[in-house]
């Protein structure tokens, strides 16, 4: 399956992204670019209060400003609504509510209760503050960790705020194990609410054609075939009737992969406007609606013996679910489960996992949406490390799987195979210099400076873990001139796709990339799939490249063959021209030439070979999983008295096998560390007690920047999968492992004062109040 | 090569046509419907002289009106511009010039001297009279007819006018056969120059991304992959980043096919502007400068015996060329030669074709554009009628070709077979009751009033005839759903392509019509394919969704095997629902669940078949030519004293093979027939002597309408061809047969009188002028 057999001009070489061109001279196409005839544009009235009755709405004021087409309550958009499963879950996956606009109940503070459409943003704006609605508040359920206590519900059909739970075996299964262990180490970690926040925000344009029934979509997508089959299943039309088409899509990271309640508004409204629809989210609605990530927390337990050897593990966890959950959380908390044990010989161990329902923005996936699991496991690992009085990377040396173990499967029946965990860890250690680092480490105690050190060695399964994952399928039609366009489903949301489709493809069949352009993100033009997600492009996408281009390269050197009057396997083709084995000199044909006789000399075709040069096949995984892994390791240096946290040096080592292209592996590596970097230090969407958002502007929700990331260290280490090309998709990496890395980090520095961090992120004030309670802890203790 | 077996559930009925919903509510997207970001307008300065050297163009005073963004001249644009051959004509055929803008010298009224490009059409009107051209009159080359022997030349490259000449055998050779002949019948019958006019006229927006130098253009085209193949050529770039879209094209008879100078002109200029460029033709443009057709001669000679046996026929041609044909008119030459013979026994014979400019508005192709071979035989075989004093039924009879004579080539040595010319005509004899209108003519001219009766037989080669037309590609998607997408290379532009792809893909596939669904005309999501042209449509699409469809069919039936366990012969798949033969009680599957196996449960296919349902095929005839033919036969009245002619009944019989869809068959019919009689009767784009042209409005220009044109009846003889299906083309057919046998009719009528057509249109001063030169013929004969 490897792409060209010893013709790999472009792959696994930094070839030059595709995209860029357009996005750095700023003539991408996002969505907000579709200018359509007619455009109506809309804007949401937003809930101001977390949970409310919703006793009555007034348009009429609205409704008379000059420019307004129209204003839709739930009344006019909910009823008749169709089945709203998501294809990525399967249809037989239980769903949480998600009705387009708010019915009886306001559920958060942004929660849509009405949509202005006018015929331009201003007057929707405008005509959105003459909606008055009456509400009469109700008392919200703020804390998810306190929400399965609570006497008020979310949803009135699920009193007890539970989306579901679940979990391995019974936690109690276990206490034999962790009452006769030398070692019991537990920690609580609370994770605060942060959230995907792409460049471009949510954004939809949906025009509806009624004479022939057919719904034409531009969205910020990862998914342009999810939004199709769920906007089909929403409106009750065909599929065949739906066409979805991103262009460039400015960020995604898991939030842009499912429609969302916005999204369901618009679809239904177009198909009653006599115009185009657009939606553009602005910054101040995303981060009040878009959705949050990452609210959760873990009891996590570990019993030891006394070398140090782990004897089990268990995780009771929490997950916030939000008011409307999209997709349902069931899924990131069955990996936070079942990834727990991570990379380590963990004989025994089970977990729990319960989802609850909070008078809050929705939960999304986010890049790596089981991040936790590696969260939970690590900072645990070094809390038990400290107290036994072990190194922590001496701790994980006698624990961490290597090659030679392989394959192997975790206590939930995980079954790894093709990772690198104990390589990745040494080579990361080495690029550090981690001794050097101790001893540097010991000379700053001593000026009273604190800096420390932070690991995190996780895995990750990624192409084909679910049925919409497992296929990917591709279309390559090399042109009459012999130049060459290349579908697949997805399209580039800053993942480089493009590029990466490019260079399988030109490789693949042998020609200058050049030669070979892609339309993708348009379900009209591409074949059926998944998208972007689970960090499954590279591996599914060369998949079905591979196939595709395999069955052209056939027919390529059988026309070359007939031409050329020697037997097919006497013909080489290389670099877009074929000649007669080892006669390179004489005249050979250009693949322009053999186009020419597929497409207009077909009398001259060999038997057997149908004319044109166009394939489609579609690549299936046999693998259930592909796994990647990673250590990060980062050090800081962290300021008791003001709480400022300094990272220094940020080294990654990745296996994410052979890489398509080197820059683009690091580009993944680089903005998933930095997005993980975020999560631990800056970014927070925060509550306050009466459920109102406190940063719904980048003036409050902290984004890091180039100035508090350090340069990025990669190591590369290459453990082919069994997968197409032996790749295996390194898209959600970074975001896993950096959050753990650097909360060890600051844990290392601050363990000769006591702290012991229970609560992210790790902003000045945090760290200061962590500071202030080992203190006061200690000198209780004393 | 039959769809469906035994399932053909929409192919064979009047199936209503799926883009009506959208035309008839005023919802189709022509190409004035597209509307871009920034888009500009071009507006075109032209030439009020048929010839005049160009001394100068001053644009400093329309650069000066606010709004205007540039005025383009040929200095301009027409440097460096590549390679201008039309794919349809092959790269080795002989062209003629085709400058962008006109350079040192206007050649006929209309020629575009400068575009000018601004905010809004309107600005960009007002600016073009600002544009001040200084001309240096020159002596036209009006009359193509005189052009030969004019000391002016069109262009100084071809003094002698001469665009080509081709033929069979020497003219001289038959001089013996003709010489003995007991009987020799010749004339010289002058066609006015006349042209498509479709609904709409031409258009374009092309807009060009610099970045990531890819051209996208909508275009009112029949064939986007030409437009793209020719764009790509003209500015120097690769075709698979050249992106052509049509959706709705309202008419275009063959005048579309290809890009002219005006659309090259927006090519150009928009691959320099930073926004998309529209143009959109005016009436008056399309009526000075769109194209002309159907503007020629002969002279026809025929040889027969004493029984009226035909011994040889010549036909020696000329035909108009403008002064910037498109494409080259080699092609309808060679045509009207080879087809001279049409459907008799003709034992001997040849042709002549010569093409010559002049300054007029430039040939295009236009439905049947070989008609003249139908003109000069088929008016020919009456004047030989009435010399021989036979009745030209008679003498038809005498000479037709029938079903049994089969295989036969004509004098050409073109083969003709699976054609019924004979049953055509006594079918469409009978349906007039041929012998009772020679009864009521008697009794007519008995009363004064003058009747005619008028008949036309042709063959006409349909599918494949050029190695551009000899292959169709299509792409048939079943999505997850089981909902069908099916791409196939051309759009509709009004011959129903549409319903008709939907109809064959629904019976091949055996699905209900309304789970299909098909994109068409956007060279980014179809295979490459010729396009809407030469008849092909139907039978180039059938092969190709019958080899795709079959294709899927078995895969279809091979995962319902698996699943129904039993083997693949024991399936049945019949209107979307697989079962166990014998047994359609049971529980089958429906096509949805057989999609949701291929691409959800892939682990559950049977071993070889791929995931998902999707299959490219490519159809390429072994045919040179498919042969479709028919008779039409038409009556009139017409009063000596006005002029006026009034067609009385229309009759076409034709043997297009089996229907596709009865409806779409007779729609083509109606439309080329009423186009023929306007050609007949009506349509001409006249020029006076100093080249300026009288009919630039539809004032001038006149058109058949529903009141001059009465009931068509037409009878359908079936003969299948050897193609897929047995479907034969109809596109062109209607033009062909009608205007020869209106003006057969109207010979007929005045036959009396003596008078001798020799020129067209038949329109009322033309008719009495006829009747007066016989009148004074006759006068001076006596």
């Amino acid at each position: 399956m490897a792409p060209t057999g010893g013709d790999a001009a472009y792959v696994g070489k930094r070839t030059l992204r595709v995209e860029d061109p357009r996005l750095l001279t700023g003539t991408g196409t996002y969505v907000d670019d579709i200018v359509r005839p007619g455009m109506l544009h809309a804007c949401f009235v937003r809930s101001p209060m977390a949970r409310a009755r919703v006793l009555g709405i007034d348009v009429s004021e609205a409704l008379q400003l000059d420019g307004v087409h129209a204003v839709f309550v739930a009344s006019d958009l909910n009823p008749g609504v169709h089945e709203q499963w998501y294809t990525l879950n399967g249809r037989d996956n239980p769903d949480t509510p998600r009705p387009p606009l708010a019915e009886d109940e306001v559920r958060f503070v942004g929660d849509p209760v009405a949509m202005v459409v006018a015929t331009d943003r201003y007057i929707a704006e405008d005509a959105a503050e003459l909606v008055v609605v009456d509400y009469e508040p109700l008392p919200p359920v703020v804390d998810y960790a306190t929400a399965l206590d609570s006497a008020e519900s979310v949803h009135a059909d699920r009193p007890d705020n539970l989306v579901g739970r679940l979990g391995g075996r019974p936690m109690a299964d276990l206490d034999p194990v962790f009452e006769r262990a030398p070692h019991v180490v537990s920690q609580t970690l609370y994770q605060q609410s942060h959230g995907p926040v792409p460049m471009e925000t949510r954004g939809i344009v949906a025009e509806y054609a009624a004479a022939g029934g057919e719904m034409t979509i531009w969205a910020a997508t990862q998914s342009p075939h999810e939004v199709r089959s769920f906007c089909a299943r929403l409106l009750g039309i065909a599929e065949h009737r739906v066409r979805v088409v991103m262009r460039d899509t400015g960020g995604g990271f898991g939030q842009k992969v499912l429609p969302q309640r916005e999204d369901m508004c618009v679809m239904l409204a177009a198909a009653r406007l006599p115009a185009a629809l657009k939606w553009i989210e602005d910054r101040q609605e995303h981060l009040l609606a878009a959705g949050q990530a990452r609210h959760e927390h873990g009891e996590a337990r570990m019993a030891l013996d006394d070398d140090g050897g782990i004897l089990a593990a268990t995780l009771d966890h929490v997950q916030d679910a939000g008011a409307y959950p999209t997709p349902s959380p069931v899924q990131s908390g069955i990996a936070v489960g079942m990834l727990f044990p991570g990379p380590y010989r963990i004989p025994e161990g089970t977990f729990s996992s319960r989802f609850v329902f909070s008078n809050t923005s929705g939960r999304v996936a986010y890049r790596g949406p089981w991040q936790y699991e590696s969260m939970a496991r690590e900072t645990l690992l070094d809390t038990a490390a400290r107290q036994l009085g072990l190194d922590p990377v001496e701790l994980r040396r006698r624990n961490m799987l290597s090659r030679e173990e392989l394959p192997t499967a975790n206590f939930n029946g995980m079954p790894y195979d093709h990772i690198s965990p104990r390589e990745t860890f040494e080579q990361a250690l080495t690029m550090l210099d981690y001794e050097a680092f101790r001893r540097e480490q010991v000379r700053a105690r001593e000026q009273g400076r604190y800096l420390g050190v932070g690991t995190c060695t996780y895995v990750e399964p990624t192409a084909g873990a679910t049925p919409f994952h497992a296929t990917e399928g591709a279309t390559i039609r090399i042109e009459p001139s012999g130049k060459v366009n290349v579908y697949v489903a997805g399209g580039s949301c800053g993942n480089s796709l493009e590029t990466t489709v490019v260079q399988l493809t030109a490789d693949s069949l042998g020609v200058a990339i050049e030669d070979v352009s892609t339309v993708q993100g348009d379900t009209a033009v591409t074949p059926y799939g998944a998208g972007t997600g689970g960090s499954r492009s590279g591996p599914m996408t060369a998949g079905a490249i591979a196939g595709t281009a395999g069955e052209l390269r056939e027919r390529i050197r059988a026309i070359a063959a007939h031409r050329l009057e020697v037997p097919v396997e006497e013909v080489e083709f290389v670099r877009g021209r074929a000649w007669a084995k080892g006669r390179p000199g004489e005249a050979g044909l250009t693949l322009a030439e053999i186009a020419d006789i597929a497409y207009y000399q077909v009398h001259a075709l060999p038997p057997g070979v149908p004319a044109g040069l166009e394939a489609s096949g579609r690549y299936h995984t046999p693998h259930l999983m592909i796994w990647a892994n990673a250590t990060h390791v980062c050090t800081c240096e962290v300021d008791v008295v003001t709480g400022e946290v300094k990272l220094l040096r940020y080294i990654v080592s990745e296996d994410c096998g052979p890489m398509i292209n080197p820059s683009v592996v690091e580009g993944q590596i680089f903005g998933g560390t930095v997005q993980g970097i975020g999560g631990a230090l800056y970014e927070h969407l925060a509550y306050d007690d009466d459920g109102n958002p406190i940063s719904t502007t980048f003036m409050d929700y902290l984004l890091p920047t180039a100035t508090e990331v350090p340069v990025i260290e990669v190591g590369h280490v290459e453990t082919p999968s069994p997968g197409p090309g032996g790749y295996k998709g390194v898209g959600e990496g970074g975001a896993i492992g950096s959050a753990p890395a650097v909360v060890n980090a600051v844990a290392d520095a601050l363990a000769p004062l006591g702290v012991r961090i229970s609560r992210l992120p790790l902003t000045p004030s945090s760290v200061v109040g962590f500071v202030e309670e080992a203190r006061t802890r200690q000198a209780v203790t004393l």
